[in-house]
């Protein structure tokens, strides 16, 4: 199934979710109405809810909890992207201007927050509330955490891989576990196939952001976002760290990440490091590990559609040439 | 009493709210703990606190719920702060840099969402935890529509005293409110006393920042705010409202509040419009009434040592020269 299949077969329920994202939003408050209409606008895959709607459809029948925590889960992301932009100082997201970059930091951050505030809003009416709540929050702390831990290794250059996992698994697999969890929850699946979605959701969310990192370094900027992008904020990801292994330069090129912001120039040497040793491919390879492993956490639900489009969007991970 | 007496007054309740706000902040991410020490060393007043355990006090026995929520409005009274240093560019707080300055704005974001995040989490856990959510997310929800009304109004300068109302409900009074509110549900306070004690907190924090307004015309830089920066960042406040209502200059004036931006010099000129109109004067005369207010609604509660300290933090916001 390719997206569009995907979401004809959800139907209602996918549109359910949309609606409620929707009304969430409203404001009288002009500017902010104005600021929510041009994100919806542009707000791409919506792959979190995908991924929601589909485990509780695979794990049960979607309920009234089920499209409301899908919904929280976008208004959740969206939420961290605003923060993010302002964050990062990104000026385009998804090819647009962002929010950030439109209206200034201060508008992305209170949008974030009203964002925010409407995703709790979602969830503490939900029956199954009490959980729900548990893991959205434990998902805003790792949130905060992760992004905290890569600006303090921003100026270190010091980053491990066990670094790098931690903050990959922060910043974006804890959500995709957090939709994944909920998702199981609001079904009354039982625990072991709640374990099970969660052990997708990370492994796929782990997947999704390590080919991210790897489009850094080798995607263009035809995909809409800027590459490079990380290694110019001194980000050590992946395709970095898979150079730095064994390398005699190891010392040298970290204290080059180092002096980035003094020596920009610096970004395209340690880019030709990266490429010459196999960088890319090395992170590749750890990449397909992350989509096996959301795979074989997949082999534990009940055989059926809704199973294999999770199948189908795991391996929509696994990498090809751009 | 003074804060001391009161902070003596509450004696081990106070402790455990201090014990309760350290705990929830801790983090093994070095840069997030190093700042939410910072933070905790200029934590100002802890009033919102203080006003939480005193409304459950005068109207129970402050429970463990009691305790939680008050730890849980100073955390969410942080995050703010930390998101509102970013809006407001703010180089100083409480006379030392602000997070914002000191480590970035993205910092500050990231501090205040994961203040925001263990806030919830001191909240799901409570006994009385679904009023408390309900309460708090609206709060959150208010906080982010009044920042960006204020926003909005800054470009326009066509603030009206129903928007100023408004806006300093949604950034001050809501979560003063919100602190009295789930203070009294967490001693299972009678609903016509819940309702004594929304409407005492709606009236103190609006006299709160009334009087905040009224030292950005009328302090001196002595208290560790600088002055007049609410007009520079174009916040038409009570002052200024007070000397527009009825001058021919209105428009005129307005309009010069609009151009602020290319013509810094224009503040002076208005700041002796409002002194001229005796607009400080006027804003005076709300601000009592509003304490008024404030003290009447506390009628309601049963006599005692707590309400009389309600009452003294009250009148505290009576102006006084400065």
């Amino acid at each position: 199934m390719n997206r569009q299949e995907i979401i004809a077969y959800l139907g209602a329920d996918w549109d359910r979710v949309q609606a409620l994202i929707r009304d969430a939003l409203h404001s009288d408050v002009g500017l902010l109405e104005q600021t929510n209409g041009q994100i919806l606008s542009n707000s791409g895959k919506l792959l979190r809810p995908l991924v929601s709607l589909l485990v509780s459809r695979s794990l049960g029948t979607p309920s009234e909890d089920s499209v409301r925590f899908a919904a929280a889960t976008e208004l959740l992301h969206n939420a961290t992207l605003l923060h993010d932009d302002v964050t990062d100082g990104s000026a385009q997201r998804r090819g647009r201007p962002t929010v950030a970059a439109l209206l200034g930091p201060s508008a992305a951050v209170l949008v974030g927050d009203f964002w925010l505030a409407r995703a709790v809003d979602l969830i503490v009416v939900a029956e199954h509330r009490d959980a729900a709540i548990r893991v959205f929050s434990r998902t805003l702390t790792d949130l905060a955490e992760g992004e905290m831990l890569q600006l303090e290794k921003a100026s270190s250059a010091d980053t491990t891989e066990q670094d790098y996992l931690r903050i990959i698994y922060c910043k974006t697999a804890s959500l995709f576990t957090a939709a994944a969890h909920t998702a199981a929850v609001s079904v009354d699946a039982p625990e072991p196939l709640v374990r099970a979605a969660c052990a997708f959701a990370e492994a796929f969310g782990t997947a999704f952001q390590i080919k991210d990192d790897i489009l850094d370094y080798a995607g263009t900027d035809a995909l809409g976002k800027p590459v490079g992008v990380d290694l110019r904020e001194r980000k050590i990801t992946l395709p970095l760290l898979g150079a730095l292994e064994g390398s005699p330069r190891a010392e040298e090129i970290r204290s080059m990440v180092r002096q980035i912001p003094e020596h920009p120039e610096y970004c395209e040497e340690i880019r030709r490091f990266v490429r010459e040793r196999d960088g890319i491919g090395r992170a590749v390879r750890s990449l397909d590990a992350w989509v096996d492993r959301a795979l074989r956490a997949l082999e534990a639900f009940p055989e059926g559609p809704a199973r294999d489009a999770l199948a189908e969007l795991a391996r929509y991970n696994i990498w090809r040439e751009v």
